[in-house]
């Protein structure tokens, strides 16, 4: 063998990496996400546990029953067809019973900006495949969603975080922010309804103005909305995508992953027309398409008409379960905190004010019987160490009430922990 | 019926005007599938059409009946954890059943080398996430499967397209492209066992040169094989896995798409146990997990003992079908063509001698109802406008021979078209 001509760079410049492999420079922020390790933490325990971190659908909430009937047609042995590949931009039988299940709402669409995805995660992940070049600027909100945030990170985008109050999104700090800055933000990704992790919703005059700020810069909208059919309490709000009215700039992400279930992975794109093609060359180097036998038992599920009196009666649960939180935490954790009140979704965000750093306390409440989720998991800075976030919707009332005096027994647990430091003095 | 532009129009080049949205740079790099493309304007015809485009397994070979019976308890009422979000990595029954099917193979493997993917297409997603930066340097064969290469590109790779003869990969012609390139690829991308399109095998002896070079060049190997269990004829080879003997660098990506069904979108990767942290990160960011119910499927198929029988049935149905194909090629096509002889897989590469472009005679093979691959989509810069890839995998040996004959008379209704230039006189 000849030797290789040393006039050009002949090793690739990119990191070394484990065991000499020519790692991509991506792979330094492929971050992992703090809710996946804590959780699969909480899967180690063995001992009895109240569950706050997981948001995941209540157990009671997914709808098994009439699943595993309609998989008996969908699946069943008249159905060789729903073995084989889908269309890319999804099942035509599926994208007609969507259309006709959104008709009428705020998410209301057309055939040609619909677009099937293998879950809402997939639907981030095909927006920075479109948008989001090398440390290009995107706009996260604080707290946000780790996984979402992770995308952005996947395609090297530098992140704003841009605080969070009972209103949602700050836009007029993310203004100040964006002038500080210097630059306009490429992508603003936010999760304006029951937002995970705060479960706060941005208010119709903020909506606008994001949208406002937003064709002022230039830059896309990533509307990232899980929950948006879950509310139980309050008036609807209009969707981003309805109030742009035609402007392209809303890049609507979805999923049935928390309306009917996650093991799906069945969620939606609704995005402007002139998108299409990219999306169904850019899915076609991801994953071909969406697994065809989830996507023909939702379609049964839609057009057996399921998905109104579901949605009813978890509404109606996850109302009283909120509730049964709230009072707990009134009654339990009053003196020492405060939380956000959601209108629907499923999570509310507490903030002690006595100091004690939540992610200490994450192992304590662990044995003391009871799992949340630490506030620094929702800020790729590590922000919110006096925060967490509770999911109140996958645990009964009367557990709910449990967890809560549990989660009082370990903050108190550590606050007189002798190696502590009295950080409460220093506030 | 509209004429067909010749050059390669058929891949979209230049990303779509997106009504100012402020795409990334990668989407001018975003290539449609010829063999999409093909399948949708196939789809849309309602005359009598013999089938050789597609690379499905034939309807027949689709457990149907057996997946159908096995999904009543995997998906039943007594399975409601079916439903929720599987581990990143894989559901953990899953990847037991499959190291133990693994075992003894060539793919065997380890536990902390096995990765779950959804499909196999999402393996070659997770090798571009890890290994490419824009601008390296990737090596694919020519030709190879486009959504592979497509995968590469929406990294921004550079390819170097690398030539195929009768025994897969031309390893010594790759190094000397290589040398004049004047640097080493980051990335060497082969289908080394019954390929895509060619159906052709990879020796022993350049397995281990490509290994050698790949070594010396730093490169990774990714290793796409989801033919290599169906191997009908000729003895089995060593996987470059199993060759590389623990060497890092080779990257296998596997599916059970064309071994069970495409539908279930359930594939592995094989790799180094370094990169499990980065694999599940990578794909947190990309769609969380892979369905669970069609996990929870395959691991009832697997563990109920149905793939080995399975397997054997289609082998055998398989080499009727290559071999049904090869005697009406030589029977029709003799005089005309010559053609690959594939030792298993779905595949017959078809090399026409008579200057007859096969991107042209796709529409007029349709009309005359018969329907394949031509050669341009197999190759990222639009190479063997004089060959086809033909499936004989997916239609009925009496159903291939008509198919042949249609074949035929289609190349002789394009050679003797008054508006043809004479073609073969200039070769």
């Amino acid at each position: 063998m000849p030797s290789t001509p040393t006039s050009q760079p002949l090793v690739p410049t990119s990191r070394p990496a484990s065991r000499g492999l020519p790692l991509a420079g991506r792979t330094d922020q492929l971050v992992g996400s703090v809710i996946d390790s804590s959780t699969s933490l909480l899967h180690q325990q063995t001992h009895d546990i109240v569950r706050f971190a997981m948001g995941s659908p209540a157990a009671e909430a997914v709808p098994t029953a009439i699943l595993s009937k309609l998989a008996e047609t969908a699946l069943g042995p008249e159905s060789a067809d729903a073995y084989d590949y889908a269309a890319t931009e999804g099942d035509p039988p599926l994208r007609e019973a969507l259309l006709a299940a959104l008709a009428g709402t705020s998410d209301a669409t057309t055939a040609d900006r619909l677009f099937l995805t293998s879950g809402g995660m997939q639907g981030l992940d095909l927006a920075g495949k479109l948008f989001i070049d090398p440390g290009d600027l995107v706009v996260v909100e604080s707290p946000t969603y780790t996984n979402g945030s992770a995308t952005a990170l996947s395609y090297q985008a530098e992140l704003l975080e841009a605080p969070v109050d009972a209103e949602g999104l700050d836009v007029e700090a993310l203004s100040a922010l964006v002038q500080r800055a210097g630059r306009v933000p490429k992508v603003i990704y936010t999760i304006p309804t029951f937002q995970n992790p705060s479960g706060t919703t941005l208010s119709l005059a903020r909506r606008q103005r994001l949208l406002e700020l937003a064709r002022q810069w230039g830059s896309v909208v990533v509307d990232d909305d899980p929950y948006g059919m879950l509310r139980f309490e309050g008036d609807a709000l209009p969707t981003l995508h309805e109030l742009a009215d035609g402007d392209p700039l809303v890049f609507s992400v979805r999923t049935f992953s928390k309306i009917i279930a996650p093991g799906l992975r069945v969620g939606w794109v609704d995005a402007d027309p002139s998108l299409q093609p990219l999306l169904i060359n850019a899915k076609q180097a991801m994953d071909t398409c969406t697994n065809l036998p989830m996507q023909r038992l939702v379609t049964e599920f839609l057009a057996g008409g399921h998905l109104e009196g579901l949605l009813a009666a978890n509404r109606e649960e996850y109302r009283r379960r909120k509730h049964a939180m709230q009072d707990a935490l009134t009654q339990h954790l009053g003196d020492i905190a405060r939380w956000t009140n959601p209108e629907g979704g499923f999570f509310l965000w507490v903030t002690l004010t006595n100091g004690v750093d939540t992610q200490e306390l994450f192992e304590v409440a662990l044995a003391e019987g009871v799992a949340f989720i630490p506030g620094p998991a929702f800020s790729p800075s590590g922000r919110f160490h006096d925060a967490l976030r509770l999911c109140f919707a996958s645990t009964a009332p009367e557990r709910i009430r449990e967890g809560v005096v549990r989660l009082r027994r370990a903050i108190d647990r550590l606050a007189t922990r002798p190696d502590r430091a009295p950080e409460s003095d220093l506030g």
